[in-house]
């Protein structure tokens, strides 16, 4: 299960000026939740769940007190490891629980995964701050 | 002959937020129709039908209240296979089934076909949700 | 010479909706006008013409009543191959024969022409319907 | 059903050099024969046959007597389209198919398919002419 | 654990012809083995075992009285996924695995794993039969 | 017509060393020949002569005592134009022609031709001087 | 010296339209004037001049009355060869020369210099005529 | 530890027009400050200090009376070579340092730093000078 | 200083087959030594040293008893971070050291190092052991 | 006109391991001959001598005693730069003149030049010393 706590900031060093940081990770996987695109019932023997997904998830973000800890990020985005969620969900997760923690000026994030059953797909979700 | 009974949709988990998705299918084929570019006689014995073009779909849209479920696209778009259609007609035909079946507030499909006669073509439509 | 009249057309399928058209050759080729930057003397003895040109024609258009029959743009764009015209002027004829026959909401013409005398040249021309 | 019949030959204009002819297709198409890897009930009822495979066939030969037309070749291709067969038999059917037809010096077939179930395959096989 | 059972195979349709068959899953992924390169304390206690790795397998083999069927192999490596294996080992143990099962006339894996610590691994091994 | 006397040639200026010169001409066009894979009538009536085709053609030489000129391999290759002629025979032509003229040590000819009817098609012929 | 008389210009053949010509040259060579990022002394004595400076220079421009002639541009271009020249001069030189001979409607002139002292300069400079 | 005293300008030749300089290095090294993402006891005891950071900075701007000489942005860059630095803290400082040398128009500043712990970062801030 | 000290093994866990490893590092930097190809007074008062190159260095066994450490040889690679090498010398003593070390069948060291004086450096060295 | 006196050498620091060192200058610029292909009156009016050539020299060896000294082969390539020389003569002169001062166990010699005339050309040399 995404583990939201694992989520950890630093102050951001210029906090006067808007600058933008993006954050790119290429090795994100979780597994397609039971019943998916892929999944029958040998796969589900073969793996004790459903199966699994592979994309690239790409966060951007203007940050107001606070910046994410990269390391904090990856280990973030490891718990989604062995968790059964479909892409529309796993985006917005991730987009909400980093708003939370960061409360960047502006977020985005975009979740581009492989193809499954001829198809690719890529979410994108963002937000911004109510107020500054 | 395109089914549109084939599309199923699921409900969006988050309808609060105008996000986007796009999915590209680089597998679509259909037939040309009979009398189109490429056609002739000793063609038409062989297949009993018109040649064979094939191209990518792309759609890009922000869900309103439902998604469209990956694996019914999937075979909505293989009910295409063995139809006569031009590229004009079967990317609006696209655009028309799936705005039907989930309504989204803003929806655009591409189709990029292979060459042809020494010619690539790309067309392209959208269309918006009169009221969210 | 360019032959406008083997241009032909097919009602637009979809009139009621602005979409997009785009029709790509690699395969243009014309020759360079007599005097043009590489012809000389043993040249012109040799081709009883000037040198050849190669280029790339885009052809975008937002259809209205018409589009234009693929098979007959291809004969269209062939009959350059043996005539001496300029980049400039190639550009503009093909937009001026198109507007006039397929009378597009708008439509732009790009000639991408492979390196002369160590320079390459693109030429993009636009039009709109007056009134639709 | 694959049709050998649909192939023809022109005679190789010189027989007495050993040059190489490499024929590519990128849009070849199959169909998945029933049970196999990505075939499930709802697709079966949706196509009324097996899952679409997409791949690019390269043919590789030294002519010997006759070169293959390839109008007849892009024909015989085709022919593929509806039929359900796995990867290795259509490679090595072509590849016979070929042969008998055209007896050719040396000869190669490889199909490069496309993703299914995260898994890409190419299959090669050659054959020599037994005697010249 | 590697579950090598999940292999299945079925007859080579075309055992009396050496052809080749190229297999790639760029969609492999196992954990660090615990102390491995980019493992500490806090990752441990994120994810209960190693960081996750990344790679391409590629297999190539020429097949002798069997074939290893595609979903079974798809399955076998998924089975890798939450073990701790250095990826000499992992080259290593698929090859095995593959060997004794399909009794190849020559098989060949090649396991491309991402940068970690700034370095990108590599490893090829081969093995052939004993006696066809 | 294909017109071989254009071609010119200047002594070697290193005879007494093989070294090896490349020549790669992207521009080459000829006209398929009546009957053609792409041939119809229509066609026929537009441009008075078969369908344009397109090419790359690498010449590849180790010199003997001649080079080839090469503006005169230029326009060597212009004349070929607007003359229906198979890719077959244009690559094994330009083979023959060159190799009476230069009477190279070795030589190659590919030609590798644009997609026509879906299908690429690379010839690649060669020959080397009986005796130096 | 850069010697802007080479330009010569010759009548827009469709001065009602804007349209836009983009002319590239890659093969921009200059030299670095003395005392430059890489020059010592040792290069001095060996060139007598600068280190040359390579680039490509893109030209970007809507015709008014007059287009520039395609071979006197690059003779233009040429005459900065053996000339010291830093990069923001030589691009807003050109951009002067071009403007005041060919008074287009708008005007750019980038220049994209390879790698000197490990660091890539970009410089892009741009006019308007001051009334059409 | 940066050096913004090796910073040297000369003026702008042409302060009249706003036209763009970008210039790109590719070869940023810096060192990731202790207890960064992939420092450990080993590590440190190796190298005296954090793991190095590898990266692209770009910088772009308007010159307003003055340019920053070229080799010693050189040297002002590699002065961080051995400086424990976040990458938000170097980007923001390479802009501050600059904007105060040249007090250009405007400036940008990106940092694109190599993939750490499986996610790479890239780094964008920007300045406008208050009054012209 | 290069530390061969720092490189540790781990016992090959296949010593009875030949396979093969590659190991590629892109973030190699050592310093030119003093009087190298592009420092000059201003460069070595700036960074007391050398200006700094950079290249990616590959490594390819075929192990013996013994495999390198990953993480070992970031840290070996690193000490080369301040030092004074020549291009020949760095892959020579890389080599050197690490035949030491692991004994390896067989071994080759190529540095691909980045354009220096607008010439680009590869070198590659290799060693065999002696005897299994 | 070509300066082998420019080049200087280095005692090879391993001369007891055959190893090879590749060095690629992309900036390699001369003259076209006066005569040469693209060279007329105006063009040798402006530049006072044949048009410029640009191509790559890539010179491969395996050193004996001596290693070419990198800044010296700088030096020796810019000499050609106002020479008006063929490319059969640029590559073999520059194979001649190395290989008399630093007497290589192999060397090999690549010229790949732009584009003239719509064909490139790449002309490989290469010479082995007698005895070692």
């Amino acid at each position: 299960m995404p583990k939201p706590l694992l989520l950890e900031t630093f102050p951001n060093p210029y906090p006067g000026r808007d600058y933008e940081i993006v954050m790119t990770c290429p090795e994100f996987t979780a597994l397609c939740p039971v019943g998916g695109i892929e999944s029958d019932a040998r796969e589900l023997e073969a793996l004790e769940g459903g199966a699994p997904d592979f994309g690239t998830i790409t966060i951007t973000y203007v940050p107001n007190r606070h910046c994410v800890e990269l390391k904090s990020l990856k280990l973030y985005l490891w718990s989604f490891r062995n968790d059964g969620i479909f892409y529309e969900r796993a985006v917005n997760t991730i987009l909400d629980d980093l708003a939370k923690v960061i409360k960047a000026r502006r977020i985005s994030v975009v979740g581009d995964f492989n193809i499954r059953g001829g198809i690719k797909s890529v979410i994108t979700a963002s937000a911004k701050a109510k107020r500054r």
